[in-house]
């Protein structure tokens, strides 16, 4: 994968709305400087960031069928919320689409929603970034940000904490990858 | 399996102190209520409801060697809080020890504790007998009570919710039967 932050950046805005790929460039400086401040290799940090939401405006119904013909995606995320499709989908298109083989990128790409056991690094630069980027006012974003200048795994288990406890305020499910994140980190 | 609620209290009673006898017994009378409401076996309420905590005052070290050696325990029960073994436990002592045999109460006593996914309704019934007995009094429970007057599912996703945030809330893990007890009922 030889390719710079400009031809990622370019690669993914034709297929984003333009606020999401504002977004996109901010989590991509965002992922740059926590690679930088916790030891991730940058270069992958920022094409990781800069494809991860490469799916986000698609047609859901164009993920519902890569869901059910990939027999690498698991089927249960049929049965969970539409907005966690769009990372491990994302993930297997750019791989077909523009070779993308990097193992550790394609991870960090498929789990920056929901997290998961085991979480590399760079999964954790990627999903923080996402969860932080200076445009992101949630509940208690400050409180993770805060977290993100020091200490990297304290930030993504708050981070993932305020996610479960919204999810079941809310009455919906949370999946399994996000209470096996929060577990493995606890 | 054809044992009183007496004999199976007599049963439990010398292997928990005062409170925990009282507490079983509130939960069988709480159980019986349950069962009539939503149409489980009364008598296999009973059972399971006097059964419930029968491991619960027993030596951490023995029901930590029963999980290490029984094939049939899953052993990432180790890797969560000893607070979970006396169900899955207790199920298989008794089995062991009084012959009992019944599925439906096994898992009754087994789940007691963290729910799992696809609970039966007498599965529900011990758990929420077990939540909401007259002397539980932690926060959210008169909420978990008016629910169970009439809707047991309701009762047991509000149940699994303030378990949940509870947890989370003090930084403590979630044992993915739980989780998946809840999904399953969202």
């Amino acid at each position: 994968m030889n390719m710079t932050r400009e031809q990622a950046l370019d690669y993914v805005r034709p297929a984003l709305k333009t606020p999401r790929y504002e977004h996109t460039v901010r989590v991509v400086d965002q992922a740059v400087v926590l690679a930088e401040r916790f030891g991730a290799d940058t270069e992958k940090a920022e094409l990781s960031a800069a494809f991860h939401d490469y799916a986000k405006c698609m047609p859901l119904n164009l993920l519902k069928r890569w869901i059910e013909k990939d027999r690498r995606l698991p089927k249960d995320l049929l049965d969970y919320h539409h907005e966690l499709w769009h990372g491990p989908v994302g993930a297997l298109m750019l791989e077909q689409e523009i070779g993308l083989e990097d193992a550790d990128i394609l991870s960090a790409i498929s789990s920056h929603t929901t997290g998961k056991k085991h979480m590399s690094i760079l999964d954790k630069v990627v999903f923080l970034a996402d969860y932080i980027e200076p445009c992101r006012d949630f509940l208690g974003v400050e409180e993770v940000r805060a977290l993100a200048e020091t200490d990297l795994d304290h930030a993504c288990t708050l981070a993932l904490k305020n996610t479960i406890v919204f999810l079941v305020g809310k009455g919906r499910t949370v999946y399994p990858d996000t209470f096996h994140a929060y577990n493995d980190l606890i």
